[in-house]
């Protein structure tokens, strides 16, 4: 099927201890053993599956690395085929010196994905599996970390994969009806598979429910944080942020820049919004501010509402009213109160502010950005508005966009088909629902594709994946 | 010697789709195989060295990632110990995941460069050897490449090994009669003793002379440019770098920031230092520019003179007296005056401009950086500039300031010695300077060593090697 050998650096790009260059294709041990020296003078072609040989990558006699060469057979390897993975020293000068050897020797580079593509193709992982290995090495926290692990290693693919090959059974049965319509006979139980069709859909309708908390557990909590300058939105992001910072960067090489506003408590990412001030104003420039404020708002599933205590002290009923207006324009979105610089008033009036607040039916919780105080506690409400269950639970969670669509398209067909079948349509018409849906469910896991649906999903790989 | 075992990340920080965390240590077989869990149900520490596994890891029953171990057992592994190698997907986070649980279970973080000093103190390299490893990570061309991979595969390491073994066999001989100092005897014959001395010091002074060539070989050619400003720097040095990183870009990874200003020409790296212009001025703030500009040309090889032709064309006497005062100042730099802008000039202007110049004796060269003209004529220039005979006829290149000063030393004992002899210095004072020279020929090899020497070469390295 693919006769060529393609070639791509599977570490990291820049410069380290130690970097792979991986190979496969049916030429991939003839290509490494052409240029390969071992120490102990072995050929590679001649080597078992899964080892490790020590020795010298040559160019035309000029030495380039000293390496080690695993070696993997097909099929027992990642792509299905022969796979040879050279460590090299990690330069990015030697790393380029031994793709260009390849690639004038033959090679082809590899495009992103392209090795799990591979895989794909030669049945190592479904479609869905494959899509996981991105989701994988993408994953920044713990809960979006294990859901692409549970697709990665089947997840619901199986599922739907065993639901579609019922469902195939019945619809050949259905279609040899329709070569025999003449004598009316009726080869699939019609009891039967209007029980199969429920059954589909109860499960497709689950999948697709989960949806909603595997997305945003795949991408972060969206938490808009609201409050006017100087209330101390950046104070609280720090004392939040750094804290966990501290434990990140006890391990060298953690990318910082990700995280720039996004916060993992206890696995689940956060990804804060920042927003502009809400207040009451006559001013047109600060209005559009405000607007972009809620639309911000709609996004995000948490709404942190930042007060600070001494200015709300002198003037209760502005804060009030704004914060009356937000709780009635997103009912469904959860509240919480941050009242913050606690430390510049005494205790007593904290406290009677706070009852006000709460008056109000909404979550408050006092704090002092600065002082670190109460950081923590917000951090536990902040974890504790999450719907966690279905993760902890080790429910099937649907994370991506286009299983997603796909599950829909595949549900709407089915309810077409149990409609037709209660309805008393014929048969042929229910012929084309249930095809629709095949063709759905098989895009999932991808036993129906094509070549634009696989260059879609592949492209979004990195290379030497 | 070593009870604990150490865990890093091997590869480039960041995510890509492979990174590799090392174990190594008497515990390394064993901690892997606490966490992982093989596909085909096999026991780690039965497995043979050299081999792969593909499997899980797995922390108190919840999955980490599926990995792919590489076992290898002591001494036949990179540092002399048993080594684990885990291939995980390269997130970050699994990273973290996993160097995390090896921390917990009682592994310690490396130290940078700990693998490597470890392969030193069990023997696997010499102290040399183990420099040059961080050298040819750090290498970023050919020249610097070859250097360090000649050095790390031994280099001239075994030559002064060699040859200090043989000094030492005459120096217990010596130290013998110094025990029987009364009885007046001769174990070691001086006249072969001569000879070896002489045979060592001519060594050692080929060895010095070569760290001249090998420390810009490595550090790459330092280039000034000099000229006013609009005569052309930046579209000269775009025009020389565009085409190379045209070929550096063409794989995926590439660093580009470091090329930033440097120039890879053949396999030689060209560092490009940029100064302000330079002209008769009254003006004291302009003079001090200048002041700097001729502070940089002193740490330049080569010196890039700029003119704008149609500049010179109008007042040829200003240019000539500018550059004139920098050929009496220089006259050990290498000197090359690029006439630019020649798009802007006909051609017989151009040529009889060009022979004024040449009249001064010094080399010149027209060309238009914008049009892209003479460019490539530029670099042939640059190239045969320097002296790459050494690394051509691949002789030995002493590219590290340390083993120059052991060098140094060593020679300076040696001659010392030398004229001990000559002179009839007597042998108790002989053997001083003998012992002088094996230890600063020792230190370069790490036959004597200190852990102050240690530190300062290790914390150089990067973490994982």
């Amino acid at each position: 099927m693919h006769v060529d050998t393609i070639v791509a650096l599977a570490t990291p790009a820049g410069a380290g201890a130690v970097a792979i260059i991986r190979l496969s294709g049916p030429q991939a041990i003839a290509q490494a053993e052409a240029v390969f020296v071992s120490i102990k003078g072995k050929k590679l072609s001649a080597q078992k599956s899964h080892t490790l040989h020590l020795g010298t990558l040559i160019d035309h006699g000029k030495v380039i690395d000293q390496v080690l060469v695993a070696l993997y057979r097909n099929p027992h390897s990642y792509t299905g085929e022969d796979v040879v993975e050279i460590n090299c020293h990690g330069s990015t000068f030697i790393q380029q010196q031994i793709i260009q050897l390849f690639l004038r020797n033959g090679c082809r580079m590899a495009q992103p994905g392209e090795f799990t593509l591979r895989a794909f193709l030669h049945g190592k992982l479904d479609l869905s599996q494959a899509e996981a290995v991105a989701d994988l090495i993408a994953s920044d926290n713990e809960a979006a970390h294990q859901i692409a692990l549970q697709q990665m290693r089947g997840g619901f693919s199986s599922e739907i994969q065993h639901l579609r090959q019922e469902l195939l059974n019945f619809a050949s049965l259905i279609e040899l009806e329709l070569d025999f319509a003449e004598e009316d006979v009726e080869f699939a139980d019609r009891t039967q598979f209007n029980q199969l069709v429920a059954r589909i859909i109860l499960v497709l309708k689950r999948l697709i429910d989960s949806f909603a908390v595997g997305n945003v557990l795949k991408n972060g909590i969206p938490v808009a944080i609201v409050g006017e300058p100087n209330v101390g939105k950046s104070t609280l992001l720090n004392a939040l942020l750094n804290e966990e910072r501290a434990i990140v960067s006890a391990i060298a090489g953690t990318t910082r820049d990700t995280i720039e506003d996004e916060l993992v408590i206890d696995g689940i990412g956060f990804r804060f919004i920042d927003t502009a001030g809400i207040r009451q104003t006559q001013d047109y420039v600060e209005q559009m501010g405000i607007q972009k404020t809620f639309e911000k708002i709609t996004q995000a599933q948490v709404v942190l509402y930042l007060l600070d205590s001494v200015a709300f002290q002198q003037d209760p009923t502005n804060y009030r009213q704004a914060l009356e207006k937000i709780k009635n324009q997103y009912p469904q979105k959860q509240l919480v109160v941050v009242f913050n610089k606690i430390d510049l008033l005494d205790e007593a009036t904290t406290e009677s502010l706070l009852r006000v607040l709460e008056s109000m039916q909404v979550q408050v919780i006092g704090l002092s950005a600065k002082q670190q105080e109460g950081v923590v506690r917000l951090k536990q409400i902040l974890f504790s508005l999450v719907q966690t269950g279905a993760l902890r639970n080790n429910e099937t969670i649907v994370t991506n966009t286009r299983h997603y669509d796909a599950l829909l398209k595949a549900l709407e067909a089915l309810q077409k088909v149990q409609w037709g079948m209660d309805t008393g349509v014929s048969s042929d018409l229910v012929a084309i629902d249930i095809r629709e849906a095949l063709y759905f469910l098989g895009e999932i896991t991808g036993e129906v594709t094509n070549d634009e649906l696989l260059g879609n999903i592949f492209a979004n790989f990195c290379i030497g994946k």
